[in-house]
């Protein structure tokens, strides 16, 4: 079946999650980043998504909000900067207006352009969702922003890529699903989606028992392959 | 209620999960793990746990010894060591016969004496776990090896923790849950059992929705613990 829809994961594939903290390390007010924010954003981006997992097997969930800012203050603690409000606050704001990779938007409006239906799909609290594609500027571009919130579940759980076909009336099959993280790609591989992991740092492939079908090392070429 | 059980977490917790890469980097075989064996210990046992919710979280179980296996698969390719079947091949047969803390006899013996049950509650598959704990000589001081292969998903999930006051015919206030995973022991703190996190490396406390009620350096207080 040819690709109708194209659906993305938010965090670390259209928006950069280490963005937060790398421009909070640039601004004068917080000097205690120099040479940590790094270290820093790969802590608060693993335990976030380590808490998702977690809560997702206990069925503990919560939303994606109070884990990102349980990730922080795990990664804060860590750091040895637990307890400095300013920067906690600073950073969480960032968080709300992440930086989309710069490729996005073309990508996008390509997408829209070649009569695609498009849209989000993420752990993201709606309102966090929104901050970032209008801070990006990218709404006009996306038919919607499909959160777990509506299942009240993480990912990878097979309810979460459910909301793509009921949202829009697709088979898995009709959906290309783009993910930076993995895992996520290869367990929508799973799901039945065709997928792309973008894997921008050149990591290994995760050993799942799902591969992703295309690997790119950022969206540029997302267009063409929907095209087939 | 008093403690009647005391049950423990096996790799990280009595068995040392860093052993394998650490031997073999001191084996003359090895040179190719001067400067590399922490990191790539380290990798191999995020990716194995990593694993191991993500099947938890898609339903898609498979036994601890092929999540090991791909952990270190990734592991070895993110060193630059895809490949290298000899030293694949030493680090999984160390891995089978993992080195115990010190003080790991002394304390489960007090505990046996002191008339507490005791066992092991693990993701390893029946057959790891015999092979760690008959190399490690403590199967006299334990009465039973508790595998989540006999439910067939993984930690945390509760199915696994039901396996304890199942085997014991005890309530879950009787039991003392030992755990170097602060995930693992926050979890069964929210399950109803009494929690013990080895936080050797002084790492902060997870942020989860639970919280161990007790956190040591090491084992060698747990008998006094449990006697309360």
């Amino acid at each position: 079946m040819p690709i109708t829809t194209c659906v993305f994961d938010a965090y670390g594939t259209l928006f950069d999650v280490a963005a937060a903290a790398r421009q909070a390390a640039a601004e004068p007010d917080f000097p205690q980043l120099q040479g940590t924010w790094a270290t820093l954003a790969a802590n608060w981006r693993q335990k976030q998504i380590q808490y998702t997992w977690l809560r997702a097997v206990t069925g503990a969930h919560t939303d994606f909000w109070e884990v990102t800012q349980n990730g922080l203050d795990w990664s804060l603690e860590a750091a040895g900067l637990a307890g400095d409000d300013a920067l906690r606050e600073r950073l969480l704001a960032l968080y709300w207006e992440l930086q989309a990779y710069p490729e996005v938007p073309a990508m996008l409006t390509a997408l829209k352009e070649a009569g695609f239906n498009t849209a989000i799909l993420s752990n993201g609290s709606p309102g966090m969702l929104e901050g970032c594609v209008q801070s990006a500027g990218v709404g006009a571009v996306l038919d919607d922003l499909l959160s777990v919130e509506s299942v009240g579940v993480f990912k990878p759980h097979s309810s979460v890529y459910d909301l793509v076909g009921k949202r829009f009336d697709c088979a898995s099959s009709e959906v290309l699903f783009v993910s930076s993280n993995g895992w996520d790609a290869a367990a929508a591989s799973g799901y039945g989606f065709e997928t792309v992991w973008v894997n921008r740092a050149g990591e290994p492939m995760d050993r799942l028992p799902w591969t992703p079908q295309h690997v790119l090392n950022d969206l540029t070429t997302i267009p063409d392959i929907a095209k087939g």
